[in-house]
């Protein structure tokens, strides 16, 4: 037995060659969409408040509609939710994984490494 | 127009559950084998030849075998070349994009962002 070797694959979503999405900012989605904050996905992630704030913001003028939108105030503030179209991007890309391992399932029988 | 929304997918070689290549090392790789120098790949990627070998050396114990082999000496120094193993993998890995763009032809069809 010499060990497996074996591929794997990264999903990158790119709008007019621009870079959208990738596995960060799939986990970040993720991580709003579960505890609606930006504050609790920060800590998460162990990135500011304020770098998470400019990656999203980045994400909401890239993308076709914007993903993400901040709700002020309140007594914990950094209240986040994602739009309708944040969550499409989140179902579509559940549906592009499920295909890519398939894909990658195939592959793999078929590697010669 | 809207502009047009596509998925991109990168490609990563494991062993034993451990990052052997991506896209990084594929290309160092591809480097090495058309100009058969360390030094020359080194200036390409504007890296330094210690970083390179050391990306090499590493890459070398990861894999099932030897992927680079070092010829020392002469005027210029810094010879490298694959070995037959790592001849292997760059026609392997080629195999492997071509499958995968044909797959992700496919997908860009079906996609819905």
């Amino acid at each position: 037995m010499v060990g497996r070797t074996e591929v794997d694959l990264q999903i990158f979503i790119k709008r007019n060659g621009r870079l959208l999405l990738g596995p960060g900012k799939i986990y970040l989605l993720r991580e709003i969409h579960r505890g609606g904050s930006l504050r609790t996905a920060a800590k998460e992630l162990n990135m500011s408040y304020q770098h998470v704030w400019s990656v999203i913001d980045e994400m909401n003028q890239a993308a076709l509609y914007p993903v993400v939108i901040k709700q002020r105030g309140g007594a914990g503030g950094g209240g986040a939710m994602l739009t309708d179209y944040g969550k499409r991007i989140l179902s579509e890309f559940q549906l592009i994984e499920t295909e890519v391992q398939k894909f990658l399932k195939q592959l793999n029988t078929e590697i010669n490494l």
